[in-house]
């Protein structure tokens, strides 16, 4: 006759190393099976000392209990007066303070939502919403949501890998931290947190010319083989570029410069402008007016500017005046390192940077980065056999990114999104926020039957709405590419 | 003269077999005329007995009563201080406990809006959000709604019936049920419910490799011309799948195998792994790494993993590694049934399916399925007089069947509206759902001039709209072709 | 010196025969000026007998009073201390029982919302909510606002009317009032009130076969220039249709006959199916199977059927087997009024009735009627020379009215619109919405630079957006025009 | 050994001339480095005589402090003791009474918020609710959202200036105000407000013919080189136009006429007739019958009109009979200015206009500009070359403004915009209207690599979305240029 159990028996098997659970009834031990259970240990564990029939029954076809499970595994039958119902079960716990595991967050929205509620508690908020307009934003996401992808089935993607490189440097995936400034507001770990993150899978970062550390500080834990590049925003006094160049020359964790063209005078930021006024006595004048004061140096039409916000306090000083006759021979007197071009947004821009003629190694495009790579893809897509091109901007899922290395991208950029991690969980934070988007990525790959990245194409994604947006007006292209031959 | 009658006289004759009615304080004794009103005799019959006089005179022309009943059905008139107002008509009777009768549902939204209701009395309420990310969802219903009907007049359409046959069984519509897994968590006649719904129409159903009974049990009460497919999932240990197989070749009512294709890895159910933390003591990880894991057996970078959601479970253990060299081969070696390869989504694997090298019958796309149809009819319409072309996902109306037929589309399958049925209110809600579709399929092939569901054509549909959509970017058909050819 | 006079005796100059204002202190006597006030005299009788200065003031130029007012105009000043000024000028008053004047109400979604709170005070009110579904009520309306008007400038637009003809006979105004079945559900006054709004207008109206009075009591009143129509459909009992017709070849005001091609079986109208519920003790069924049932005779699998709503009833006994070979030669028997065909969608249809062997004189098309003119021009722009081609459903706005015209409409048909002017306000809330519409589409013809209704065509809008909806599909035209010729 | 100071030593220290602040417990003299320092002045006076520690630390990467002041900077240590944190540095103070300051408003929304709120404290507020129809507004302004930009990098953006010139005048930016309406309702300085803000730009006004002011009255101040249009209607009565053109020829500062077409019937103004209502005892009729009635002086069908809103009473009058082979002659005969026809909205229209017999100088087209913009320059693009094309309506930003210009307009006027300026605060707040636009407008210009307004072209915008839109049915072009051709 079989044995009877105590429910409080039972209740001391539940640990990896003895796990017994009830099922109508009886008792089993089921330690033996936690590694082949096909739904994973965790599930068992989680119920393991328990009575699990009620989860067990309406998920488990009949009879499949004695079809896995040894006869032996059947230790007896449990007092039923001995168990008591857990009668709350569903009732969610207190609410912990600080943020949440990491581990809970399941995208980057839920991310970017932790990250808001733990920096709306610093007087430091504001700078978080100076953000390019909701348009923009709302338009640079959604563009991704019209590409619509193209699986394919009966291709073994067993093997899938994110391993690719940039300017001949090896990375552990394609998706890069570009640069955004002042890390150190969401988390007292800063830039060199993100680097810590990125240390773990191999991933590119740049650094920001508006960084909260110094370089030296950012790079100081790095990985041999971990690849950062420098955003430079050229500044008026080129003495302090060149400067802080020579800096940048003898670290050698930093590969190469990002230049940053694409700011020349900054955006509009309202929200960064509004916040900049708690507490203030004195009305502000439009940023854009502080920003052109600093530009062309004459003093505006209406009278006494203002400071503008944290944002416009960042861009002052930068050097308006960059061209492609004097800029990059400038910059190749002071740095060997190779130079990415960021921040365009045209053909004609991406077919002058793919020229020999242009120190240029790569490009970075500005939002929306679909269009740039669909315009060059259709006027002159022999650039992205040139140069590499790498987009920034708008990437929320693992689609995204796929979607742009379907388009010719060799590697795709966070930059709030990795702000949002770094302040929603500290490194650990940005670490979520790259393992999600790697995950998703690898499934994406995945379900196209890819295995690695530069295996994508335009086959695998069909572009077909956004292609109607796509410029076609006069194109500066002709007159360029004559130019270009005679002086050949 | 005239009798007169006391209203409570009247009101006895209120049944089928004596009907008297007050109208303009006369009373009538219409139980002959019950069969022939133009409106039906239950709206009579629910006035029987009563003063109808209000809710008669204002949408029936004068003079109509004398026209339509013989003299003698006038027996006299009422005593007007015999007959009391009722006060309260509209007043809404208390809403009753449990699910109101299935017949008052009138389309599939409402169904499904009480299924929620049902089942959020549960502690497995979550399983049933546990699907496909809202953007997908809303968009493979909303590309029906931009196609648009083209009704013909002057055809007769008396008849009109909805017939066909699925690889050479006859069945009694053109909607089938497709695989949806654990319908027991809805309802306790689970699967089999589902099967007796189906008896009642002569429909089709898949029973999902991830049923919660098993197919034997599901198909035990078949009718003798009840048609039934089987899901597969390839297992990595095969050797589980071959054991499978042979007991569905055993039952002779499942007609064909359905090979699922579209999920080699899992989607990224977030709204179930959410779930499944309800109540856990340890933080989760992404559903997505836990099918990696059993995917290539390595462990993620990020360190332990969680078991995901119930979805995950389900999922767990399939083989990524399918073929088109290897799969059906070693399929045709275990089984003589059929194959449908199910998550089709492109116009290259529907060509493929439809070569002679495949072992493939039939095809069963994936979402958007009005993409892919239009895809096929683009490229390679031939497909569709090779190999039978049946769709899934986004149903929610008769018209949306039509519509799909039109396009090429020889069956039409419901995943998650069959559980909502079932979860409504067991068989009966499984069979108004199908009542709702075969009535509305019906209502919209009269509308089209169309008697048989073989009729049903490009012609009848405007699909201008949704072209704009179709992928027109690089095609590897003509290679496939060229190979195919080569081969022969 | 000027004579100063008490505000008491000014405020007795309150009427056209004596009028005098108050301007910044003095008394002014404006009888005369009245006629030519360029704003009209109404504003200044409203504030006349008072201190208008501060309504005055802020919108005219100084010293245009001294312009425009002869010298002896001013009468004196007033006494300051005799003015009170009035403290609640913008009070609103109370709202008073019953509906506003018909001539506060400014567009139709006023008068459609003036009509929904009269009737929803009845028992009734579910009637009017039996609409077709809210997506093709939408379409219909938002495919007019996506065409665009091109005003000419520079065209004399003094003289402007809309007198037209349908079939021969002259007409006031393009705006028709088509079949509306049950007005007297809106109000008392029924179909004859809609009919006594047309006369004023020289309108035509479309008698429903479902009125809710005789078509004897409807045309009673009629002038003699009156123009009606007669909507027939067809029922299974064609002696009740044949007894039908002969009665309407009696009534002289009658010029043709409606025959209602689109609703052989009823469209689904949930929302009145719904509201049959109110108070009913036994479930309903869809009422398509009701609809089915009086279709083909036979039962439906689901068992015993309901009644479904009003709706429901109205089309039950209609005969679902006419066909252009049996139906109009029929009809052309039991009447020698001319035959319009209403319903049709498609330019085969459109096609099929403009040759010489239907006896149809006119059609009328269905929702999208937008499309259907569209695909006539499209595919065989002749049909518009052969017949006329009335429109229906969807207009809300001169606007409106005229874009139908433009693409090729004859006369343009209010269903709805015209039910919900008789439920607000009676033969009143009618002549209301016609006058409305007449303005709103003489502003535009003015705006096009347009004097007579012929003189609009598809140079005076821009339907480009449209287009791209317009199918372009397989044509059955090539073989119904090869057909037709052989016959000749 | 470092000197001590207290911290109400150090609170002395806070203007440009003496400015310290404590920063990590040492007091700094940062009074040299202000105006060197990248983020203006503005921001370390509001921190001086205090310490700015929290501030500075998050956003300044360690050592920067040591680099950018000289040693001698550093004055010593603060008495910890001494320092009181101030414990509310974020709390908002409490609004004022009135506006806010204008320099506050950073966009033309925030600024029509503002003017909004004014303004409905008085009994006029409905006035400004006269507008056009929601659709058309919305449309005008989303048009320009659908349109974006192709900034070029790596051009030298230093200079950048908005001067142009209009007729041969040269004006300070390509923003004008265009005529609108009764200005005094929103502000006391009316008109003449308007003027004051558009001197210190340069900017051009255009008078309206309903101004609330004389024009005598408004250009009363203006400066030498000031510009002004002004707006005509021509009356039915004509002497009255003729002597209003006698007075203007005398006005030196009135530049050019705006003949304006587009009005020969006012547009209906729904919002502005309800609100006449107010306190009204008697029912007003629609607008549109009021205009008819003075159009052709034949009573309505419907019995006795109303006088409608202020809108009506403003068009009352306006002569409907203008053609291009009268008009302009007679216009010609009363002044020698150039005349802007004003209103064109067709590609047939703006081609008349700019034929030699049209004796019209330049033309405003009428919402949708950028519909007409892109017309003339798919049908007619000789136009640009032969007349000034200006612009108005539904401008918000100076993107906008940028556009047009692409587009080929010459200028771009503000109606609405101004008005709302000048009712948030009179000519300042006009002033700050014009400003952001132009900071905008030269941000934008900047981000394009352009330095003056005449570089702007079809090839820094991308219209691919709006072209799709764009008319492409019968054009009346054909005939009237060959019609053109045979008269010379």
């Amino acid at each position: 006759m079989a044995k009877v159990f105590d429910a409080a028996e039972v209740a001391k098997h539940n640990t990896p190393e003895s796990c017994w659970v009830i099922l109508y009834g009886k008792v089993y031990d089921v330690t033996d099976f936690l590694s082949s259970h096909p739904g994973g240990a965790k599930i068992i564990l989680k119920l393991s000392g328990k009575d699990a029939t009620e989860e067990y029954d309406p998920i488990h076809p009949p009879g499949i209990l004695e079809e896995e499970l040894k006869p032996e595994a059947c230790l007896g039958t449990v007092d039923p007066n001995t168990v008591s119902k857990d009668e709350t079960p569903a009732k969610p716990q207190e609410p912990a303070a600080g943020p949440p595991p990491m581990q809970n967050l399941l995208n980057l929205d839920e991310i970017e939502e932790v990250a808001t509620k733990q920096v709306s508690k610093k007087a430091w908020a504001y700078y978080w919403s100076a953000s390019d307009d909701k348009f923009s934003k709302r338009f640079n996401n959604e563009i991704y949501r019209s590409i619509l992808l193209r699986p394919r089935v009966f291709i073994d993607c067993t093997k899938c890998d994110l391993d690719t490189s940039v300017l001949g440097h090896k990375l552990g995936m394609p998706i890069y931290v570009s640069p955004a400034a002042m890390a150190r507001l969401g988390h007292p770990s800063g830039e060199a947190g993100i680097a810590e993150a990125c240390r773990s899978f191999g991933a590119m970062q740049v650094i920001s010319n508006n960084a909260s550390m110094t370089p030296e500080q950012i790079v100081k834990d790095a990985a041999p083989d971990q690849v950062f590049g420098w955003q430079l925003y050229v500044q008026v006094d080129r003495k302090k570029s060149e400067a802080m160049l020579a800096r940048i020359n003898k670290l050698k964790a930093i590969k190469f410069i990002v230049l940053t063209l694409d700011a020349p005078v900054p955006g509009k930021r309202e929200e960064d402008e509004r916040n900049s006024l708690v507490g203030a006595s004195t009305p502000v004048s439009s940023g854009v007016k502080a920003a052109e004061r600093s530009a062309d140096g004459t003093p505006d039409v209406s009278g006494p500017g203002g400071s503008g916000g944290v944002g416009q306090q960042l861009f002052a000083g930068t050097d308006p005046s960059l061209t492609w006759q004097e800029t990059l021979p400038w910059l190749a007197k002071h740095t060997d390192l190779p130079i990415i071009l960021k921040g365009l947004q045209t053909h004609e821009d991406a077919y002058l940077a793919s020229t020999p003629r242009s120190t240029g190694r790569a490009l970075d495009t500005a939002p929306p980065a679909v269009h740039t790579l669909l315009e060059i893809r259709k006027y002159c897509p022999e650039v992205f056999d040139k140069i590499e091109v790498h987009v920034d901007g708008g990437i929320r899922r693992g689609t995204d990114v796929v979607k742009a290395l379907c388009l010719g991208a060799k590697a795709v950029g966070l930059g709030r999104a990795a702000l949002w991690g770094l302040a929603a969980g500290g490194p650990d934070g940005v670490r979520r926020t790259l393992q999600i988007l790697a995950d998703e990525t690898k499934s994406c790959m995945r379900l196209l039957g890819v295995e690695t990245v530069d295996q994508l194409g335009p086959q695998h994604i069909n572009t077909r709405m956004v292609e109607q947006q796509i410029y076609d007006g006069p194109s500066a292209l002709g007159p360029l590419r004559r130019a270009f031959r005679a002086k050949l």
